[in-house]
């Protein structure tokens, strides 16, 4: 397999999950710096121009929940998510999935407001906002989404990867993580795991 | 199984899944005329305030993709999802991570621009995007994603009711479905099956 990941971007979490789930894989950096997610060799691979994808054997997989998933069901020895349970599994894809479509949107209005502006004025408008949203979703998080200990309950899973990249992006949007008891204690569990302590020497987070 | 649907809603999508399932399930309808989707009843089964809302014996399960997923998952007789090839459900759950994180969001610019920025000068500049946004993404999805016959290729699956129930969105957000020939026959075929014909007859699209 092959693992298309950039630094600073949400591939983080994948690239936890191939490290944790013991499958082998390549990896090939995509340099943001150079917009090279947008060149034509890229979009080959990924013709929506983001990152992260993964070459499987089959074919190329993309967006961050599917790859979870894809990892968690071809790795079943390492107990990435409850697979053989219709219900949690579907629990586990709900958690993603309001990473990916509410709490990752929202962010993304700070990075990426020309997506759904064009003046500038509109698009400070949208990064005014996100520390209020960001905010307000961690709360949910905090006090109804995450069972704990760890995102699911007794058992780590795919989720959790996945929230310890977007709660690196908190600072940056003007959250103080720590406003969060119980997620600060989840981050700072996560810091010690072997699979993290490896792949967050590369992003540098 | 009890799901929670409003008019005007992407319920739509889940719920001409139930029915192609042949599940038994009822109905309840949340009335956002009255904001009940805000509710206290309601925010105890969907603390986002959120539909659709499917609650099983198991519990209660949010986001559409989740939902989607259960559903093809204790349905295995309806064959509604590729269950048992993972690369394949991978390629599945990309397909409609797309259209629940890119294009319900760039849709939701029109309608919900509030979520993102307080001023209405900022709001309607989101609004004057979403045309454009949506005829690109559509454009993606006729070009590049879409298999054909259907979303995954020969078999029907939960992707089509999803693509189908966002397709008819496209009128009010300014583009014309006309434009892609492949989905406006697809959207025709999704018309004629007898389990969409029974639902659309309750959205009254």
């Amino acid at each position: 397999m092959v693992f298309y990941f950039a630094k600073k971007s949400v591939s983080l979490a994948a690239h936890i999950v191939l490290e944790e789930s013991g499958a082998t894989y390549e990896t090939k950096e995509i340099d943001f710096a150079v917009t090279e997610q947008r060149s034509d060799k890229y979009l080959e691979i990924n013709p929506k121009g983001r990152v992260p994808a993964l070459a499987t054997d089959s074919g190329i997989i993309t967006e961050t929940p599917a790859i979870l998933a894809y990892v968690a069901q071809t790795n079943p020895a390492s107990n990435l998510a409850p697979i053989n349970n219709p219900y949690l599994f579907a629990k586990c894809l709900e958690f993603n999935l309001y990473l990916c479509s509410t709490v990752h949107v929202a962010h993304a209005h700070r990075v990426r407001g020309n997506r759904w502006a064009e003046d500038e004025k509109s698009i400070l408008a949208m990064k005014n906002k996100v520390a209020q949203n960001m905010s307000d979703y961690f709360e949910l998080i905090e006090s109804e989404l995450f069972v704990g200990p760890w995102v699911l309950g007794d058992e780590y899973s795919i989720c959790d990867a996945y929230l310890f990249t977007i709660a690196q992006w908190l600072k940056g949007d003007g959250v103080a993580l720590s406003k969060f008891p119980i997620l600060s204690d989840f981050e700072m569990r996560m810091r010690n795991r072997e699979a993290v302590k490896r792949i967050i020497g590369i992003y540098k987070v």
